[in-house]
């Protein structure tokens, strides 16, 4: 099989802007930006594979070190993430309880994230930087109750997220997540879109999570309690989901809250988000500096 | 003292603007729309009062009962909403704990909201629609980790909220409230922006929610377990405010949810949010039309 092309948001020279990975980079908004000024126009016109295959032919027009990686889609009207999602982190949750009937979900803001290559930002606020590995899919054509049978047709491309947690802060008030998943640039998604078009790219997958090259979270995609058909349908049931809608769909077991003690990510350490056929995301981690 | 003004967002023979109320409105999107396409980016310009005193001598455009009423921000970049914010109602939650150290937070989409004077819909999934009136807060000037002492420099305008609310489906999952609060437009935001100018438009107001003309939620700001300077200093720890951004500051006792038996909201039923120098936001309710 022909590699599949990866489509990416960027940045060169201070300038957002999107293009097709290969050698180096092809820059779209040079030639699409006055009529799709984002990836998430590009979706909503349905154009991201006619895209990639014009722009196929092209000369690259930066080199891959040259450029900042952004996250694919900068502005969506949505990131939803899905909560417990693989059977053995459902029996981390001790608490006697067999598989929940519906996926827990909460929202993260396009800033919690960062793009691929750039550093995840330890808060002085607290020590506890985690690390989670995800594949994310991103919604093409939009709607509201969306049969399963049909949720595939809905989503326009693939790509991996490091759903990075400020662990204690997920738990700082009484209820929700919110804020423990909402520190700036504590989270990564990227490193690029690759194009859905056929459900072997997600059916069964591995999925696998590094720090310092060591594995923390392993696991195949056909393990998944929520399948992507199901998320596509409950998400859609009360919200209505429109092109470049991110959904991220949930964790392996293997955080680092789940070590005895646990182990934060630090300064130095690289994480490293890998799925078949999707891609290779990378983060350093680097101390936020802050400026009171 | 001189009423004060209201920019509203509305829409007028199916285009979305936003102008001054008075007898009538005057459409600000006819002249300023090009400079600052909707209020967000007024608020941004820290504009807001300006505009509003320029419109005061200008003719009103549009009768009141030829426009439609939108929520005032179409697309803030986040709307951020506290939990339980008043004594009695974080009592009702009777789990023997004290009042907490921090506000839990959730997050709303812009599209779980409709405007002033507009049905709340109830959708066919769960016949639970309950009201929650508050307050919210606008912001005006960006910031992170903004100092409490500061606060209030950083809120441009206060506006009205039903948060209305799917009962059973915030805890449809084993966590967060996510689903149940962001139901296609359950809630309603408006129906219009004051500019915020001085402490005492929020220090301690009058907050009152009736349905059908009968009072179901009635207390003071005053009495909020989380103040407004607090709640903009704990949301900006971990995320950058930005202008537009809405923080929708938590609601009294007396929801539906807490009488023996629940009361719901049904089609018929008026429910009106009012507040002291910030005007009256009243909605309808209607069931969906649902097409499968």
């Amino acid at each position: 099989m022909a590699e599949r092309p990866r489509l990416a948001g960027f940045s060169h020279q201070g300038i957002l802007k999107y293009g097709l990975v290969r050698d180096g980079i092809v820059d779209l908004s040079a030639r699409y930006g006055a009529r799709w000024p984002s990836l998430r126009e590009v979706i909503e016109a349905g154009a991201l594979v006619t895209l990639a295959e014009e722009a196929a032919a092209l000369p690259a027009d930066h080199a891959l070190e040259d450029i900042t990686y952004e996250i694919p889609v900068p502005a969506p009207e949505k990131i939803i993430c899905v909560g417990v999602n693989f059977p053995d982190r459902n029996e981390e949750y001790k608490d006697g309880q067999a598989a929940p009937a519906n996926p827990s979900l909460f929202i993260r803001f396009p800033r919690s994230f960062t793009g691929h290559g750039r550093p995840l930002v330890r808060p002085p606020e607290s020590p506890q930087l985690d690390y989670e590995g995800e594949i994310a899919i991103v919604i093409g054509k939009g709607g509201r109750r969306i049969a399963e049978a049909d949720a595939l047709d809905h989503i326009a491309a693939l790509t991996l997220c490091n759903e990075g947690t400020i662990r204690d802060w997920v738990r700082h008030a009484k209820f929700n997540v919110t804020q423990g998943k909402n520190f700036d640039a504590t989270g990564s998604i990227g490193p690029w879109l690759v194009p859905f078009t056929d459900e072997g790219q997600i059916a069964d997958i591995a999925l696998e999570t590094r720090v310092n090259g060591e594995v923390r979270q392993s696991d195949r995609t056909g393990r998944m309690i929520f399948s992507f058909r199901r998320i596509v349908n409950y998400i859609s049931t009360f919200t209505t989901l429109v092109p470049g809608d991110v959904i991220v769909c949930g964790t392996p077991t293997g955080a680092g809250a789940r070590f005895d003690p646990p182990v934060w990510l630090k300064p130095g350490d690289v994480v490293e988000i890998e799925a078949e056929g999707i891609g290779l995301l990378r983060n350093t981690i680097a101390d936020e500096v802050f400026r009171p």
